[in-house]
């Protein structure tokens, strides 16, 4: 897998995460000056290649002159996110996000707000791609992603360790009347068709945000990060 | 000016705004069944057209076959966005959103926050384009947005006119201890340099969000969607 990008790579060299190899772009060692620092300091392998070689690789385009090459994600597993801790819990159910910009943008906001974890079904949803790696802005690379057969599941086994399931739909209760301060699981659905009516149904309750205008909904990671917020405010 | 994309469209025909013409794709009158009858109520002409033409037409790729032709956006007066009215008021200035998916993005949280107006800079910022209305799913058509020579001239219209002027930035105080429930002005800065300096002492106060993890800074959007929400929540 590759990640690109001078955010993305710099946060990736922050991690215990090995690194195959770095490529930079010719002559950008003062720009990109403290990645090539952080690289020779991890022993990083760094080889320099001109535009051209950088535009071949670049899988996004927009490398930014830094392309790292890891092995693929590393998805942590169920178990991991479900483990009792000292404080609240917060985890986060993708429920068929299927838009790259969208997961990206969720898995910054679950690591911004210091979830515990995110969860996505193996199907019918976008992966952790370098793509989403860089659009999360690094952000991948800190929180813990777990990959499941299905929602449905993953949402009996939080509920089995004492999670409270919160789905965030449009014709549910105020998000505000609702007590956010023990271990939370938040629910959020794909653009188009929201939460699925089996998800909705197995969830303990929808929480809706107000909505004071004419059009219907948020952005799946504009709705999610102003509950995980609340959820963060009611804690402290 | 084309307005693409079934939602885009759909909210489009809920306002008083002229509408000069709408290209629906030929045989889509069952699949776009609402928005010809809203069409034809309004008296609006209505062209048929091929897929073929239609791919020609669109500006974004993207106008499942309904594309409607409108007069360039109509920017409110700022004076519009500081009249007085009962109950508090809240306006969002832009500074220096470059991006059109962060600009309708932040049309689209402003318009559900139930805030009174959008202020964009004329220069070195994203204009409200075809494209910012179709990826605001609408809510472009439903907010007012005022286009100012500069920012800092119409922070200092804001101020005269009873509103808290707020910078979202990283190193404020926590969001969470300030009273939003009066007149309250959001900043929100571009993705990469934030509020600009002289901006940010033109601002009453800065405001942070809490950051949990190691990747300093959520999307622009987002974040305004936090704060939004937060005064929101404050007033109810």
């Amino acid at each position: 897998m590759k990640i690109e990008g001078k955010n993305a790579v710099t946060e990736l060299l922050k991690t215990d995460r090995p690194v195959d190899k770095l490529l930079l772009l010719k002559g950008a060692e003062s720009s990109c000056g403290r990645i090539f620092a952080m690289a020779r300091e991890k022993g990083v392998r760094v080889q320099f290649a001109d535009a051209k070689a950088l535009a071949r690789e670049s899988e996004t385009g927009r490398c930014q002159g830094v392309i790292a090459f890891v092995s693929d994600y590393e998805y942590a597993g169920l178990d991991e996110l479900c483990a009792p801790k000292a404080g609240a819990r917060l985890v986060i159910v993708c429920d068929g996000i299927e838009d790259v910009h969208n997961l990206g943008s969720i898995l910054r906001v679950a690591e911004c707000a210091g979830a515990d974890g995110v969860i996505i079904p193996k199907n019918k949803s976008a992966q952790v791609t370098g793509a989403v790696v860089r659009i999360s802005e690094g952000a991948a690379n800190h929180v813990r992603v777990a990959r499941v057969p299905g929602v449905n599941y993953a949402i009996d086994r939080l509920k089995e360790s004492g999670f409270w399931v919160y789905g965030l739909e449009a014709e549910g209760e105020n998000l505000y009347r609702c007590d956010l301060t023990g271990d939370v699981a938040l629910v959020v659905g794909g653009e188009d068709r929201g939460v699925s009516p089996l998800t909705r149904k197995k969830c303990d309750k929808l929480l809706s945000l107000p909505l004071k205008g004419q059009v219907n909904s948020l952005n799946a990671s504009v709705a999610l990060g102003i509950a995980a917020y609340e959820a963060l405010r009611q804690r402290t």
